[in-house]
């Protein structure tokens, strides 16, 4: 996908909304960043199993968003422009969640945004791993997911 | 989740759209079975992204659903109900999906199957794992899945 035009969550939420009918779909939120960390949830209702537990299609979706608005606003923030595509990941289901969704991601350390800027201004192609977690609304924690995102320069003819 | 009460694909599709708000979001359709391998596919439309390609969160989705499906499918095989959990995946997106999506998973082999069927017959608890391929209209690979799967003997508090 391209980067949105600006650097906020506000911004980030409204291209998803635009342009990802899923993310519509399951009503996923960007709450909150401070700069370091990014929050985001979803109600259970439209995410729901026959459990009445979050579905794992739904667990998985919030934290490849939640990754993916990470990198961008990493990517923005080193004032770069590109498409932003997930190379990869893994997740792993630890417990039933029965309630709302939540997931926060960190910001990658100095040293990996410093690797990833070098890399995208030498080669026009870096990529940033991330972890993200799920919890239920008490804190639990439910999910584990590892991200693989790559900035590339953008096609001009895509 | 708990396993339909039959094992048709027609069945799991019927409990999926009763159950799963997100398998309805996402018009994700089980087509065919052989009794090895089992197809699913899901029109881009509800599944794009801004490029005009498929969502990682939708091609994740309909690999989660495959693996979940084949898994009931054999669990349902060997007689056996319970409720069928994913554990864990992964997914390597290897190029963008530029039509509807297409999904195929294989059933295990006959050594895997018997050593689940064993495994839950003494410990009322097997997990199995498999491969889910995705390809576009032109039967090109795009992206690959793996996910373990857990059947466990039901909770009647649950």
């Amino acid at each position: 996908m391209a980067l949105p035009s600006a650097d906020s969550i506000a911004d980030i939420q409204a291209f998803f909304l635009q342009h990802v009918p899923q993310m519509a779909a399951g009503q996923i939120s960007l709450n909150h960043y401070d700069g370091k960390r990014l929050s985001l949830s979803a109600p259970l209702a439209p995410n729901i199993n026959d459990k009445g537990t979050a579905f794992g299609g739904s667990v998985s979706n919030i934290c490849l968003v939640a990754g993916w608005s990470m990198t961008c606003l990493v990517s923005r923030g080193c004032g770069f422009d590109g498409d932003l595509v997930i190379a990869k990941s893994e997740i792993e289901f630890l417990r039933p969640l029965r309630s709302d969704i939540y997931a926060e991601v960190d910001m990658p350390d100095a040293a990996a945004v410093a690797a990833f800027a070098k890399r995208f201004s030498a080669k026009g192609r870096a990529s940033m791993q991330l972890e993200v977690r799920v919890s239920d609304e008490q804190g639990e924690l439910c999910a584990r997911f590892q991200g693989k995102y790559a900035l590339v320069v953008a096609n001009p003819n895509d």
